[in-house]
């Protein structure tokens, strides 16, 4: 019997268009799983390699959003990150961080940092690792993959992009503590800071004010929560103090990545206000803080970079009680089939909506 | 009768010295506490305002690290914070910030922000609070003061500064969340600095590394707790790299003040490590903060200026338990009768001693 096949689009360099290639399936080793992928979102990151923004190792397999079935597990138990069983045809997704669990960081519960850290999407063909980007038809998780089960009434548009951008939203709201009753001002508009202002809204937010220069995405922001709209440009600083009786805000959530943005951040704030930090993930000029005031006005400042398991398990249950609230499918502009790869990438290049969506097979697109 | 007179030393001018003037001790008032100084400590902000390089209302009595016996109390159940009794006689220290406890800034735990805040040693004379300063017979305490008694084994000496330093020490150490097992830098070693390597070791801290410029200064640091000494201008990354198996400290306790202090500090961090910042009280050019380090190494940067009461209460607890272990009172470099506290205060000004102590009666220096 011929080999299953799986198609996948490899990345050769910035500048090149995404060619489709047939990888071979292999068996799952002992603990991995196959996944067919049912569906991939394209993350602004991926946009960053593509044309040349960032460096990432060639040629490789792109995508690290995605949603699919169980096809195949090899020896041992399948179980999901709580231990709980899981089936072949389950829907799942799974972290994008794959981490040891056993090294420095992990023991610090910095996933993230772990010396053995190795992320979906952002392999290089050839290793033992081929065949787990997002934009193919079939995906290997490695054996301690953190997998979750997708909640029935999510749908994979909203599940595809639920392990970054959600979770990542997760780990900011983590960071950032309490946010009941709080002031909570949400710099930039994107599919992270959107996400951001449904999930400080559902979690007791009585404000959330949505700073965003660029008017489409600042008006998205009515239907995720925001209860405020404001432009940077447009005096910033009086208008956060008339709305907070002249004290700050509580707690900024920032996905702007600027220096500028992280600058303009603290003075807003109300003493002893927490600052968490996510959008400043390129190089840029350093900011420029004044020591004193965070000093005299007791301020906390927290950077956030990717997520932990267990706040993908968080996103997806946001997700799930939420769907009804917050028109999430909104925020995929457009759907392609994984074949018009080239395409989907172009469309969300110049027209930068919060997500477009992928299908390996077009039948799954609803 | 006469009514009793307490003498103290009023600040008018910087450049001027501090003259003896006699003042009336008014009856305590409903809630109001009279107290009996028995020994003042020279904080560094008073010399910096005496020296005119912060401003401060005058004229005024300034000091704000006391201790003394209770001498008389106004209309009202006599208690300390915890709400258990005090009798005249005992021996006590108080917050020396005083807060309402019920504005907006109290009900967010930031005493230090209340907005009917009033600090001891920072009145100007006139108003309804003179004698409130350190330097003088005796300090009337305002209804709401929160009063802690002195446990017998710590000396006037040391609980003196307690209300100041060792308190903001806890508020520092409180901030920093859990040392147990950690590797923690103190940057600067002064009065603060020194103290806050005995509190991190007493808290389970496995190394302490002290980091400060003066020599004097530094080797001091021994005996509080410091496990190693370090000079800043001495290829501090790669130190901290070669004591750190090249992961970087878990927190650093910042004291120095300087921009470079903070600039300095966050490479020296581990990721998901902790600066937690006192020192930069002062005006001074801001700090250049990349933050792409930040949010990348998932770094935390918190503010702390003053405390809560409840730090003092732990403050208190700590010299209480730790007397025996660290040689708390060798940061009192000298000892003046109040009558000399101009030499006093030349001598701090001039030999930069942690401390220096002050006694309005020279029969209770021994």
């Amino acid at each position: 019997m011929d080999r299953m096949q799986s198609k996948a689009a490899v990345f050769d360099s910035p500048g090149l268009p995404l060619r489709m290639v047939d990888f071979p399936v292999p068996d799952p080793g002992p603990g991995e799983v196959l996944v067919r992928i049912r569906c991939a979102t394209i993350c602004g990151s991926d946009l960053h390699t593509i044309f040349g923004r960032r460096h990432s190792p060639t040629p490789s397999i792109l995508g690290h959003e995605m949603v699919g079935d169980i096809a195949a597990s090899g020896a041992g138990r399948l179980r999901d990150f709580f231990g709980r069983p899981l089936a072949i045809g389950d829907r799942v997704t799974w972290s994008m961080v794959w981490s040891c669990g056993d090294c420095y960081y992990c023991d610090y519960g910095l996933p993230s940092k772990c010396e053995h850290l190795f992320k979906f999407g952002h392999e290089r063909i050839g290793g033992r690792r081929d065949l787990t980007g997002a934009y193919a038809e079939y995906c290997i998780l490695p054996a301690g993959t953190a997998i979750f089960p997708v909640p029935a009434n999510v749908p994979d548009l909203v599940a595809a992009p639920s392990n970054c951008a959600t979770a990542t939203v997760s780990a900011v709201l983590r960071n950032a503590g309490s946010v009941a009753g709080a002031t909570v001002l949400v710099m930039g508009t994107g599919m992270l800071g959107l996400t951001a202002c449904a999930m400080a809204r559902a979690e007791g937010a009585a404000e959330v004010i949505a700073v965003e220069r660029a008017p489409r995405r600042r008006e998205l922001a009515w239907k995720f929560g925001a209860t405020v709209l404001l432009d940077p440009e447009d005096s910033l600083l009086e208008s956060i103090r008339a709305a907070t009786g002249g004290h700050g805000v509580d707690c900024i959530l920032e996905f702007a990545g600027t220096p500028e943005a992280g600058e303009s951040a603290l003075p807003l704030l109300r003493a002893g206000g927490h600052l968490v930090m996510a959008g400043a993930v390129f190089p840029a000029r350093p900011m420029s803080v004044p020591a004193e005031d965070i000093v005299r006005r007791l301020l906390r400042v927290t950077g956030v970079y990717n997520y932990r398991p267990e706040d993908l398990g968080h996103a997806l249950r946001f997700l799930s009680e939420q769907m009804t609230t917050y028109p999430f499918e909104d925020l995929i502009a457009a759907r392609y089939p994984l074949s018009e790869i080239n395409t989907a990438i172009g469309f969300s290049e110049s027209e930068k909506p919060p997500r477009t969506a992928v299908f390996p097979d077009w039948n799954l697109c609803k």
